[in-house]
């Protein structure tokens, strides 16, 4: 790749992109950060942590150029990381007048590029010329707050090309990241959408009492499920019981602080969608990805009952009661 | 098949054995069932309730016919369902006079007879002449207590032949308990069995502070191990991400009632195997299936690292700390 590690830029400042950046921070001397709020950068600069997120771990502020501006932020780095939602890059890559289509990209975004339905892969090459050679997608169970404290996680990095998935891995890997290289970047990145979808799914069987018999079940469908899905949108050769699937898949799922969960639990208990996202003042990435998989599915036809029963529940209407109760005769 | 229904036995008078008569009752208008205690029986037919197990679930005691005579049990019955801890299994059947080769059996154990290692399945062949067409294993996730609630279960009854399966399958499935059939009594087995090692071992992780990101890659991992061994001993097509297989190892391993789990929690927590016990004050099947899988894959080799671990913390005194760190270095 022969790229100077000292011309790495993040753009992201929520809890993923803090993690990314104390980890790359283990193996750089210098990043580059974008922070929209100067506000934000002088506390930061002051405190020597990120006011808003994962607030336990300090930084070296001397090895942090902070940047307002994304345009010179990416036009001062030969690396890009994205950790922001996907919803937002169309805002924040949108207006930059720097070409993109020389840069590395690392994408630690776990969701659709909504507007076109195009994951961020795709998204970046169809919008900026980014090859796909140049994109590494950060892929595995990782819940950022854990890396936070420096709990051994692994992630596995995702390239076409194996080199640079290697020269990607070595950039984030430590004493307490180990990392994993692979070739799949459309099966990581769409498992890392549909395990959302699924997250939500279990909520709604958990609200509405189901137990955790049948949630193993559940669980069990759905890698089969996000197996056939990827298996027919980008068919190589994958084994989806490795972490980077099903890990990132239970890690989900079987966490008490997921908001696709939570989301999903609120309207298992009888709340409508609307007043679920009111309840919880946030966004769940699984809502807008299983409009998403929705849409894709059009064209690809797989039999993703597990998906399909959250679609019908969040965007038709359908009493959850009723429609969990038919996937689990779909189910074994 | 062509058994009469009103002869079916339950050996077993724990949670699993209270469970399955439930099940049963909801097809079949009587069973006989064994316990060792007068005591307890007379308990039982006033209450209406097993005394020691699942209280909540009430029977009523005109569909029971109590034994407390094993072999007059056996001589009543045409199906026997077995439902004990599997140590205790060669002291209950080990006296039997009646011979035991004609009748059918429904194994509910999940556990290795540790005399010689070897499954129910082939244990009943072995020692009594029960051939293989003859058993069928009850498998999948299935907490008793869950059952009890009637929350939705899904069970997988395995026999080597389809119709078997089936026949056995009508016996426990109602509104509450949907069943799939399966060829694989060997898999199914040796998966119930093994999971509780790999319960022992996330236990162990979790003690040691290890995070939910470790555990999603421990039971990446484990589904990998298991999957190497049962297709090594008993090489069948099977798909080891169904939930006989995957949820079993799911329910169990994500369980926080799960002794097996409490049980390496203590280890790892730095309590020695023998006060992990004590202060248990109960045991875990967990910690005789790991002796007895190091045994049977001294003539197999596959490789078992997460299995040997706990071996090793368990039987070979290695410090949990120093083990899983070298584990760690074995998964991705």
């Amino acid at each position: 790749m022969n790229i100077k590690t000292d011309r790495i830029g993040i753009i992201g400042s929520g809890s993923w992109a803090t993690a990314i950046s104390k980890m790359l921070l283990e193996n750089v001397g210098q990043i580059n950060w974008f922070f929209r709020k100067t506000e934000t950068i002088d506390t930061f600069r002051e405190t020597g942590y990120n006011p808003r997120y994962l607030q336990s771990v300090e930084f070296n502020v001397e090895q942090i150029n902070f940047f307002n501006n994304v345009d010179t932020l990416v036009d001062n780095s030969d690396i890009i990381v994205l950790a922001v939602p996907s919803a937002f890059l169309p805002e924040i890559l949108g207006g930059l007048k720097t070409d993109l289509s020389s840069k590395y990209f690392l994408s630690g975004i776990k969701g659709i590029v909504t507007n076109d339905n195009l994951l961020v892969v795709e998204y970046l090459k169809n919008y900026f010329n980014v090859p796909y050679e140049n994109v590494g997608v950060i892929a595995g169970p990782s819940h950022a707050e854990e890396v936070a404290l420096e709990k051994l996680s692994y992630l596995t990095v995702a390239s076409i090309e194996e080199t640079k998935a290697t020269n990607f891995a070595k950039l984030i890997q430590s004493e307490y990241i180990y990392t994993s290289i692979s070739d799949d970047i459309w099966g990581t990145e769409y498992t890392s959408v549909m395990k959302n979808i699924i997250a939500i799914g279990a909520g709604i069987a958990h609200g509405l009492r189901y137990g955790d018999n049948f949630q193993a079940v559940l669980v069990s469908n759905a890698i089969h499920e996000i197996k056939r899905f990827v298996d027919t949108v980008h068919p190589i050769t994958r084994d989806i019981k490795d972490s980077a699937y099903l890990g990132d898949l239970l890690v989900t799922v079987y966490s008490q602080f997921s908001r696709n969960r939570l989301l999903g639990t609120l309207i298992g208990r009888g709340y409508s969608v609307r007043n679920a996202f009111l309840d919880m003042n946030m966004v769940a990435e699984g809502y807008y990805a299983s409009r998403s998989i929705h849409e894709i599915n059009k064209q690809y036809n797989v039999s993703l009952p597990i998906c399909e029963a959250v679609y019908r529940i969040l965007y038709e209407n359908i009493p959850s009661k009723k429609e969990i109760a038919q996937l689990a005769l779909k189910m074994n």
